[in-house]
Formats: C-alpha cells, sequence, structure tokens
C-alpha cells in the first residue's frame, strides 16, 4: 500500500493522459478550462449531486455570482475574508464584487418570501461558482484554484429540526462518497476554542456544538465510522462536521462538510412564522454532497489512477474494428452504444495494437474488438481498460450491461 | 390579435404569480436570484439545449467567468466593448475580468491540443455566464440582465464546412425554437456597412456574407421562413443570421442567433493540420439554439402569460383532496407522479375552491382533485389550468400520460 501511493501519480500527471483540464496563461492561473473529458466527468458528478439533493428534498435554486459589496459586509464575509475576496468593481453607485461563498445569496432567495413554520424545512440547492483569490503560487492543477464550482445546499429549519436536518446531511454525504468510491476514513467534528475570533454568542455556540456531536454520533454509529473533534477548527459562523479522507496519494483532505449557523440568519434577519403567529429566528445548515467539482474531480484522478469508474470515465467504450473490413459492423456498435448516451469512441487510424495502447492511455473503461468471427455474428470482444477479463459478448448485452452500469453507478455485471 | 397584445401581461406582472425570480437591493440591480419555480424551467431549458447540442455533435466544455485583461485585448472585445465590460480587478501581477463574451476562452479550449483536419468540425457547447455593465437604469426583470447565462455553442471547421455547419446550427435553432413554441417570424442576415467600424478584412466579409446567405436561403427555403436582410446590423466580427420573434406583448426580439467569425481565428491563431501538412486557418461559427436563459424566460412567461407548457410549467400538476378523508389517496398519487419525476404539488389547506384558484393563480398546468369516489375506485378528476377539459381518469393514465408529455415535451393527449 505504501509502495502503491509513493508511485502514485499526481492529478495533474494523470491529467496529461486524460485531457480533462487544460491552463492557459491568458485564462488566468487557478482558472482552469475544463475539456470534454472533463466536462463528461463534471457533467456526471452534477447529476449525482443533483439526484441525491432531490432525493433529499431539495430544491434548485440559481443566483448570481456577485452581489453588492454591502451583501457581503452584511453577512460578515467582508470583514473576515475580504484579503481572500477578490476586490470590489465600481459599476455606477453599486460596488460589486465576486462571491466568496453561496450562502448570502440563499439567504435573500429564502427571504424574498414570508415562511410559516408548516413549509420548513426549506433546502436551497445549487452547483455555485465562488471565488477565492488565491495567490499564483499556491494555485495547483485543480487542487487550488480561483473559481470553484461547488454542490452547495443551504437547509433553513427550525431550531427543533436541527439534529434530524445533520444527521440527513450527513448520511447524504457519506452515500455520496461511497458511489465516488471515496469513502471517508473519519468524520472531524470542527468546534470552536477559547480565542476570541468567533462570530456569535456564547450560548449558540455551545447549543449548535451539542447538536452537531448528538446528530453525528447518531448516525456514525450505524456507518461505523469515527468521530474525531478538533478543537478551533469551526467556520467562523458556527461549528461543522468534516468528512475527511485520505487521497490516492496517501494525503487527508475535506471532500464534504455540514455546517451549523445562527449567525447568518441574525444578519440577515431571517425568519419564520411560529404556530402561535409570533416570528421566530430560522437555523441555517450549510451542506455538500459531492462537493468542489474541482476537487472531487482531482481526488478522483488520484484515487484511480485515472481509471474511472465506468459511469465517470470520459471514454465509457472505444470501439476498434481490426480492419477496414470490420468498419461498418464498428460503426454499428458505436450507433447503438451511444443511442443509449454512453460515450463511445470509435478508433480507426493505426495499427490495432496502437490503437489498444492507446484507448488504455485514455483510461477506457471498456475496449470492444471487432473482428471477422465478431462481425459476421453480431458480437464484440470485450476486455476491461486493462486488458482483463477478455470475454465476447452479443453486441446487444455490451449495450445492455454497460448502460445499467452507467444508469446504476456500478461495476459492469457480466 | 392587437386587443389580446394590448391587454397582455409584461413577464414581472407574471412573476408576480409564480414567483420565478426575485430581486433584492443587496444582490444588485440586474442580477436576479432564480426562485425554485424558475430553477426548474431554466434546468428544463438548460437539458433542452444539452439534448440539441449533443445530438448535433457538439461536446460539453465548462470554462471560468473571468479571464486575464490581455486575454480580452487578444480578442479584440476590450477595445470595442469595454464600455459595456466590468471594470478589471487587480489580484498580485495579475488584472482579472468578468468576460462580456464566451467565445475567447472557447477559443483557448481548442488551441489546447493539436487538430487534424480529420477531427473537424469541432463543437463546443456551455450554459455560459457572460456580463454586462448595464447601467441601473436601462435593467428590467429578466429582460436587461448584468450577468447573462446564455447557451452558447463555437464550432471550429473547415472553410469548406462552413455551409453545412451554418445549415446545421441554423436548423437546430429552429428547432429548438419551435420545441419552445416560439416559432420564427423570420431570419435576418446581418451585415456590414460601408463604415469603418469592423474588424477584418473586405475579402473575408465578402466571402463569409455570401456562405451565411448561401446556407440560410437553403434551410429556409424548406421552413417557408423569410430572409430579411439589415445592412450594418453585424456583429463587429462577421456576418450573422439572427432569428427574430414578436413576443407575446408585440415587440420584436432576437432569440438565437448564427455569427461567423474569421476574425478571431486569427487574434488566437487557430489552426488545423491540413491533409498535405500543411497548417491553415481554421473558421469559427457562433451559434445559440435555446439563447439566454433570462430572455427565454421572460419571452416564454409573456407568450405564454405564465401557462408554461406541462414540459416546462413549474407546477405540472396540482393534487387537490376534497377533505381530509382523502389524504391518503392524494398523497399517494403525489407518490406516483414524483416517482416519475414530475413536479407535483400536495395542497391541503383551505377551502377547496380556493386551493382551485390558488392552483390556477400558480399556472398548474392540470388539476387534479381527489374526492369520494376517485379515492375509492383510484382514479383522479383532472382538468387543465384554465379548467377546461375535466376528465375523471385511472391515477395511472394520469401518471403515464403526464411522464410522456414531459418526456416528449409536447401537449398532454389523452
Amino acid at each position: 500500500m505504501s509502495d502503491r501511493i509513493a508511485d502514485a501519480l499526481d492529478h495533474r500527471d494523470v491529467n496529461r493522459d486524460l485531457d480533462v483540464f487544460a491552463t492557459d496563461p491568458l485564462a488566468g492561473s487557478g482558472l482552469p478550462l475544463w475539456l470534454p473529458a472533463g466536462a463528461a466527468i463534471r457533467d456526471e458528478l452534477q447529476r449525482l449531486a443533483k439526484d441525491i439533493a432531490h432525493e433529499d428534498g431539495c430544491v434548485d435554486v440559481y443566483t448570481p455570482v456577485l452581489g453588492k459589496r454591502a451583501l457581503f459586509e452584511r453577512s460578515g464575509h467582508w470583514a473576515k475574508f475580504s484579503p481572500d475576496m477578490f476586490p470590489p468593481m465600481r459599476l455606477g453607485d453599486d460596488e460589486l464584487v465576486l462571491r466568496p461563498a453561496n450562502c448570502p445569496h440563499h439567504a435573500l432567495v429564502y427571504s424574498a418570501a414570508q415562511h410559516s413554520y408548516r413549509e420548513l424545512p426549506i433546502r436551497l440547492n445549487e452547483l455555485a461558482p465562488m471565488f477565492r483569490a488565491e495567490r499564483s503560487g499556491v494555485i495547483s492543477g485543480l487542487q487550488r484554484v480561483r473559481q470553484i464550482n461547488l454542490d452547495d445546499t443551504h437547509v433553513f429549519c427550525r431550531p427543533d429540526q436541527i439534529a434530524d436536518e445533520v444527521a440527513r446531511a450527513l448520511r447524504a454525504a457519506l452515500r455520496a462518497q461511497r458511489i465516488l468510491g471515496l469513502p471517508i476514513d473519519y468524520v472531524r467534528l470542527s468546534l470552536r476554542d477559547d480565542s476570541s475570533s468567533w462570530l456569535g454568542s456564547d450560548e449558540q455556540w455551545q447549543a449548535s456544538q451539542q447538536a452537531l456531536r448528538d446528530a453525528a454520533l447518531g448516525v456514525l454509529a450505524v456507518e461505523e465510522i469515527p468521530l474525531v473533534e478538533a478543537l478551533g477548527e469551526a467556520a467562523f459562523y458556527g461549528p461543522k462536521l468534516d468528512l475527511q479522507v485520505h487521497g490516492g496519494r496517501g494525503h487527508e483532505e475535506t471532500i464534504a462538510t455540514v455546517q451549523l449557523d445562527f449567525n447568518q440568519p441574525e444578519r440577515f434577519d431571517l425568519t419564520f412564522q411560529a404556530a402561535d403567529g409570533s416570528s421566530q429566528r430560522v437555523v441555517m445548515i450549510h451542506r455538500g454532497t459531492v462537493g468542489a467539482m474541482e476537487r472531487v474531480v482531482a481526488s478522483l484522478l488520484e484515487r484511480y489512477q485515472g481509471r474511472l469508474p465506468l459511469w465517470l470515465a470520459p471514454v465509457q467504450i472505444a470501439v476498434l474494428p481490426v480492419s477496414e473490413a470490420h468498419d461498418v459492423a464498428a460503426r454499428a456498435a458505436i450507433d447503438a452504444l451511444r443511442a443509449r448516451r454512453l460515450r463511445a469512441e470509435l478508433q480507426l487510424d493505426g495499427s490495432l495494437g496502437a490503437r489498444i495502447r492507446d484507448a488504455r492511455r485514455q483510461r477506457a473503461s471498456l475496449i470492444a474488438v471487432i473482428g471477422d468471427r465478431e462481425a459476421s455474428a453480431g458480437l464484440v470482444q470485450v476486455t476491461d481498460g486493462a486488458d482483463r477479463n477478455r470475454r465476447t459478448v452479443p453486441l446487444a448485452e455490451l449495450v445492455e450491461k454497460a448502460a445499467a452500469a452507467h444508469r446504476h453507478r456500478e461495476p459492469v455485471r457480466w
């Protein structure tokens, strides 16, 4: 295992074979371009994030990438984070700034209408771009970037719903990471310390830290995942749960979080009408499942060393006719696979050996070779990308099995 | 017709009933928040845009919303458009600016690799945010905004592929607008005039204008849509086809374009390797189908006065139990509808009459009422949102018909 980690490629090395992203001096550092192979991976991840969010009762919103400076003064980000924020832009009388986080906009969505206690919880989900003014020196591939595209959800709930919502958020995040094959090593309960750099009252902190601890212990006991407490690691606005993994190269990272926030609801005066008609303060929970697109793709490339599960692979099936005589059969295979929305690539040029090497370099999940025997009988000879498990099957079986693996986000079951 | 138009509601008026978007002084003017109902519409439109792009052989990319100032100096936008651009932000040694268009980033994606003549055309699609520094005074609802989320495709092709690609782009845009129910009145061929404010040589302009004219005439003859030429209406980098519609309130607008561009390929030195091994200049075509999310939603709300086709409607089916005795049957109906990913809303509170009025106000496509007779026999009484065509059908039939209408983007066929 330690050998594997020592030999393991960085995601930027894997990228040289897969063409997931490119950087360009004119675009600027920390602003990668997602090439078609990367966009295919990202689309699958966005779909997973949306599926999980919808199953969990979240609704979608779309909010702009910038807001008035006053928005972030109100949220407290300006006081706390302005060194990490992009500088404001003046437009007439407005000062606009790229957002350092998405919660202020979601708070505005919540406050766009009155809410009764019976409507809660309201869970707003967005694949939302946010921005960090990283210095050029620390920027690296997809791991540290200036535009972060985050699967981000904000739950607005009553105080009596906190435990349920935290447990729900944690289960959703664990489920997402299981599907991705990035199993969580442990969950960190990040608490405040005794310094004075935290927003909000002592009472709020105590109550929220206890609520998170109780909910996490309940979920994690079932999942057999340890909970580790970390003083001083909280967000400035509240305590949080961090889902920790060890990357393909051995280093630890946070892949998703669940954060309780008593602070933003006060700053934005977010309320609901209680059963007795009184106006009560709502609680906000920040939650993510799949995480930031940039970071999760970097993690996946390193974890799998580019050989992604079929549902995520940019090239799911490479189709290789042995010679020109088999081109017609190969094109029919491509059409049948693409009709089921599978990412199938036809490779025509060069020797069969060179094309197999090329498909392996691109980490095609499956390589389907069509020669005389296959073409005449509607068959394909299939190997996985590592050239193991060679089998000859009817084309229709390949199509069905690959489509099922894609749909269920599971390995092909022959 | 003229009466209908005079009485017709502005999209901001329709929005009061549907809660598609909200504005907030803290977010800033021209930066609307898409509420859940609006996000549901936009998701459908984004899916349509992607489906059409993929059927047309486009591949997805994702690019950042900002680039270095030098990127837009290179593209020519800085010289031509800087008064309409957001001011640059300084970050260390970099000057970064929100993009006024997406083509420069797509040019960088193209130039990230070498391309052979056999790979072309390459068609890059993105639902891409771009920015315009509109003055507060001219901003209006979703119609004039500062962040524009555009269904944008850039085709990179050989000169001999121009006619095919323009025809393909035009057919795709016409198809999208037919599906949306925003039929094109005429197509405008926007040409340069004799002034000097155009980038590129006279020869390039002449050739490109003729190529667009020929391709458009071929497609439009079949579609029986007129082509009208307009001198001086071209983009600064080349001639274009504008698809013109008359909105629900009678005014004319451009809903999609196909633009030829000989200029960006020169500025970014975009080439392909020809069959003889020489390096040749590629041609760029800007194309859109569904258009900008903001503008198309404004158009749709006005065109349909909020009563969107079922596949686009935020509330596809409102389910109303007559009394508490029918709540169980109503919840079963909701579950069955949502299991097919239909947007079904359960309305429990208030008199049946009030709930029907509420569902109509929200422009629910279908209203399903469940009383004694229906609950006992697995039936639902269905009317459309205008309370026409009342019919009692089995729940399973409602589910199947609504799901088919959604999937095929067609009216319900009973």
